[in-house]
């Protein structure tokens, strides 16, 4: 499980080369963001990166969570997104069937 | 399909009240967010909605694309987020499997 921790000045497409490599790669991969301009920066990097990835044909999906974390002595509630391979409705291996 | 526009001022749990109820109902839920404070917000909401479904059984995944809107005349671009139940791997049904 690779984990990115994404700021409001990390640059998305960055991210989403990060993102993209570690998918291929077969790696699970987990974003942490803390506030709205760090979170939208990750949402970013999670649509750039599907483009990256849909043309070898692997489509990606997030799911999004609370965590509470603790920055510098002050608990913070983070967004993490867990990235993965999007396996498609009635098959093992991600056939022909969206779903 | 159902299109929730997400504002940086909207009550992520009334959103998530809102997705919660539609996937219920097999509805593919779109939400359409622009800017960094709204795209937190329709995030936050998907994360909550989770936690309505997941008891009764219903996982949800999300993927994010970019889209270009005009408001008010001016060109935009907003995140859209298709809400879907989350199909586990290898199994028709939603099984056991987790993916």
């Amino acid at each position: 499980m690779g984990c990115l921790k994404v700021s409001s000045k990390s640059s998305p497409a960055s991210v989403a080369g990060a993102i993209a490599g570690m998918i291929k790669d077969g790696v699970a991969v987990e974003i942490q963001a803390v506030g709205a301009g760090a979170v939208n920066q990750a949402v970013k990097a999670i649509a750039i990166s599907r483009g990256f990835l849909s043309p070898i044909g692997i489509e990606i999906m997030c799911v999004p969570s609370f965590a509470d974390i603790v920055i510098d002595g002050e608990y913070r509630t983070a967004i993490r997104f867990a990235v993965e391979p999007r396996y498609l409705r009635g098959t093992a291996d991600g056939g022909e069937t969206r779903s």
